[in-house]
């Protein structure tokens, strides 16, 4: 039985006003349906996974949160991380938790903040990557690029083996300018890397051991107290210390020099919901285009002689927008926010802004 | 001593959402200061009359607003109509009580929303209209044209008598067609009817017995029983048969074809504050170009590389903006307004389309 492990972190300052560090973006209906991203992650690991086998990590100021929308995942699997140290921290720890209970179990690392759209595709392709995690690979999910994006990190991926999808990961690039991306797409050799892992738990601490020692230590302590009165007491004092690193940079980089990562390229209509612009081309439209998240809200929208937009009514006020094309209104109880499809990227100007101006109450 | 009338009716629908048929646009502050356009109206009254001249006819469901946004007008000169009769009853009832008061005194008509720019190049022209109806003429003041717009009435001149700024009106033109628009603005002779009018009350009643029999008959009942315990009861009786009609149809047409009307051709950036655009075309803007209304609220705007916006953040909240131009964005407690400037004279569509919803509590 697979075990998920669900990093949740990350606020999402490019959804922002929707997206707020209290109230980060996983924990809103992005979906197009009443489900949180956090619960469409949870519902696609139906066909692969018991809830019993399901890990969240996640904030302290969000824990609450996450138990009450995730009803059906055990209490002790809600993982609270005291401060955020990035990704493998919390991918470790929850590696070294499952570890302890089976110790040659295969797990999934999977983002509560993505969306796709084709979950049975995906289900396949996760597990042609767990056959390839049982013979001992460290895999992850590569995404078949669709565009140049110079947003995302690539994998750069040798010949296949032969044996089904896989192929072997021969290194992790970073976010590519546009000239690079044109090249990576025309090479049919490179893949968009989506931060989702799939291994045996074994496998993947040992490789954590060769890289990160103290980090591998860190957690391995914090597993051996954990469901034990001293598990608070061992986190409070040794989480702090861990490195703050990404998993990609602490051990899977390493790993693919050492020839130990593979990847199952996916085409399953994968985005990482990364601002509002990108959600606009995932979810369905109505006939001009006009794309509404909450359409159940009122009194919700009055569009007239518009398209292509994106709105997100969420303050239970209404929405009205005249003669307009290609923006992007998004509407909460506290700011309200108007901006271009093609501007969503730099929304986290705002952000910043806000908070050289004191704001912090609204970011 | 000039009587001062101010109409304050109409609900502004091409100013939703901040306009709403329960609180109008002369009630908001669309001065660019914290004035509401009543207010305004009546504060460029100062050098030409005293409160205690100043009549306001307003409906049932604005009078408490209007005695407490012009707490220096007597409670008996707020003139509350039972019932939306069109501008000829509400003019004709404030002319028919001045008249009791001092039945040759002159009185001017002015709008509670509009907006002028140079308010002494305003009194200068009401004087010389004053001037004209102490002579017994039906004073006009006209608007020298800027454009050849297609929204407003025009009235046509002959040649000036000689005597000071003052010109025959020849003929009311309805608002025209763009070709005739043209021409007008052309011929020189052709100014904008801004319905600002100036007459001594004896004239006016006189030229209302001869082409509106029944109107003057039921103003001049009302106005007997103004202030008796029978006001009430004669209003409540007798409004309700008085012809709905504008003044300029009901009189003025007529009396300029008998030659008994002149105007004073005006000049001192007026505006009759019809939609968002004409608003910010004569509000002050920032160096971008835009303008917001109500600058003082917090938090206000945050607008990041925007240009020419017209902005009203009256809900409280935070509107954000991100390269975005030409664009009006209107937010208020219980809906928010996104439109091209070039639109605004569209919004009153989203109005109508509110009312086919049933949304009549957003209207």
């Amino acid at each position: 039985m697979l075990y998920a492990v669900i990093p949740a972190g990350g606020s999402g300052t490019r959804l922002w006003p929707l997206s707020r560090a209290g109230h980060p973006k996983f924990l809103h209906p992005l979906t197009g349906t009443s489900a949180s991203l956090l619960q469409a992650t949870v519902n696609r690991l139906a066909p692969l996974t018991t809830p019993e086998h399901i890990l969240v990590v996640t904030g302290a100021a969000h824990a609450a949160a996450v138990a009450r929308q995730l009803a059906g995942v055990p209490e002790e699997n809600i993982l609270v991380e005291p401060s955020p140290r990035d990704s493998c921290a919390a991918i470790a720890l929850a590696a070294a938790v499952i570890a302890q209970r089976d110790p040659e179990a295969v797990m999934g690392s999977f983002a509560a903040d993505h969306l796709i759209r084709d979950a049975d595709a995906w289900v396949e392709t996760v597990r042609a990557a767990v056959r390839g995690a049982e013979r001992g690979l460290l895999m992850t999910v590569g995404i078949t690029p669709t565009r140049a994006e110079t947003g995302y990190g690539y994998l750069e991926t040798g010949e296949p083996t032969g044996d089904g999808p896989l192929r072997p990961v021969t290194e992790f690039k970073e976010k590519p300018a546009a000239p690079v991306a044109e090249a990576y797409l025309r090479s049919g050799r490179h893949l968009w890397n989506a931060s989702m892992f799939v291994w045996r738990v074994d496998v993947f601490l040992a490789e954590l051991a060769r890289q990160q020692p103290a980090l591998h230590a860190g957690v391995s302590a914090i597993a051996a107290a954990w469901g034990t009165p001293e598990q608070d007491d061992i986190l409070g004092t040794v989480w702090p210390t861990l490195p703050k690193i990404s998993v990609d940079y602490a051990v899977m980089e390493g790993a693919a020099t050492a020839g130990r990562v593979a990847t199952v390229p996916g085409d399953f209509g994968w985005n990482d919901v990364g601002d509002f612009h990108t959600l606009g081309d995932v979810l369905p439209a109505d006939p001009a285009g006009n794309v509404v998240l909450g359409t159940d809200a009122k009194p919700g929208v009055l569009l007239h002689d518009c398209a292509d937009l994106v709105v997100v009514p969420q303050s239970g006020r209404l929405v009205a927008a005249l003669g307009v094309r290609d923006l992007i209104v998004v509407d909460t109880p506290d700011a309200v926010l108007v901006c271009p499809r093609d501007r969503a990227q730099d929304v986290k100007v705002l952000v910043d802004a806000l908070k050289e101006r004191g704001e912090e109450g609204l970011v």
